[in-house]
């Protein structure tokens, strides 16, 4: 299953390249991620996993197993046209962005809105994973789930949870429906969040880095939740933030 | 008091830029802030204040009261030479990095071990600052407390809170004297950080992105804690985990 490609200008690097943007990721339902720990995360999640990638100077690790996934060894001119990093690794996968996983069994929920530095959206998602959150809805107006330094923050849990755009409004009703509590974000008309007691069903929503939850969604939810500021700094980092709540909420 | 400033090769547009580096910045004891929010919060910590520098394009807000501070303007071509943003919001300060806070009445503690990355740390700074803790005390082997991505991270906490360059394990050993409990953060050999109970006067470790707290730390910390993963990630990031620890500790 093993080929080569020597030229930038093969329609194959040329469709490869396309998935750094959202436009292609979308159309297609593909992203490509980079770097061994991420593709060997694809490999455990191999319904997901299309196809390797490989720069000729690099060799996969003997320990995987590859199985019949295609691997296609590519030059260092193209490897570096591919990668969104400053020094590459070498390798990629080509992924389906859904997986086989359901949300029929999930109890707990991280609604994000408008969140826009990609660093805040892959650590965010990473702490769901880690706080073992059952599934993360991305609303509209956030950066994108796959882009690359979404999936590179998040170190893998693109592969561990189910990870949804969706309507935040839609969302809450839904949830709402099921007599999941739905916490909302807010500085105002808010109360401290130790105020709320651990529940094994929950769904919080964390919002844009300056502007926080929109309103329309606060007016909507369960309560809003706030955390308090003891010193001087105007406010936490969402992802810190997000990490305080949920690891007190799904109480440890 | 007004100066300005138009040829990029002035001795002050050297000195200024060379604030950028740490050799320069450690040599002075000053540091070099940039935009709006960051000269503003300088200024409301006037004695770290000694001059502000702005591009001839900008303007003071009319509600900053500059007193008796001077102000430099200088040109476009110098503004972007100082910067260390892709887009200068062409305003900066040049700071003390002492202010005049003390430690005597300190009875919270942030101490970090060898955090690399400046958002990372600028965050950790930001969220200590949030959680109410009394002083940070960074070790040898982090990237540079005034570091400009560092100080951009913080948001302002700089000139909130005591931030000293330290000798950890001189600072585990005094700090136990003084009967506060030191916490190391670890995988090994450690607690569920909710085992230990809140407390007004403790300190706690926090390290390295990838190694976590040295050994030798951790040998002589009163305890050693752990944030469970219930998810399938490997772990949190640094400052997400400083966040649910202060914030536990610290008891809200």
């Amino acid at each position: 299953m093993l080929k080569h490609i020597h030229s930038i200008n093969n329609p194959l690097v040329k469709q490869w390249k396309r998935l750094l943007t959202k436009k292609e990721r979308d159309k297609s339902g593909l992203f490509l991620v980079e770097g061994f720990h991420l593709v060997e995360e694809a490999l455990n999640q191999r319904e997901q996993l299309l196809e390797i990638i490989l720069s000729e100077r690099v060799e996969l690790p003997a320990r995987w197993d590859i199985g019949s996934i295609p691997v296609t060894t590519i030059t260092e001119e193209i490897t570096n046209e591919l990668s969104d990093t400053e020094t590459t690794q070498g390798i990629y996968a080509v992924c389906r962005q859904e997986g086989k996983r359901t949300l029929q069994e999930a109890k707990t929920f991280l609604l994000i809105d408008a969140v826009q530095d990609p660093g805040n959206l892959g650590t965010m998602i990473r702490t769901a994973d880690a706080a073992g959150i059952d599934a993360v809805i991305v609303g509209n107006g956030s950066v994108d789930i796959f882009n690359a330094k979404v999936v590179r923050s998040a170190q893998g849990s693109h592969f561990h949870l189910p990870l949804l755009k969706g309507n935040l409004n839609e969302w809450i009703e839904d949830l709402k429906k099921e007599n999941i509590p739905v916490y909302g974000t807010a500085l105002e008309n808010a109360k401290v969040y130790t105020k709320t007691l651990p529940t094994s069903r929950f769904a919080l929503i964390v919002g844009n880095e300056g502007k926080g939850v929109e309103k329309e969604l606060l007016d909507k939810t369960t309560a809003n939740l706030y955390i308090p500021i003891f010193g001087k700094s105007e406010s936490l980092n969402v992802a810190v933030a997000t990490g305080i709540l949920l690891y007190y909420l799904r109480s440890v």
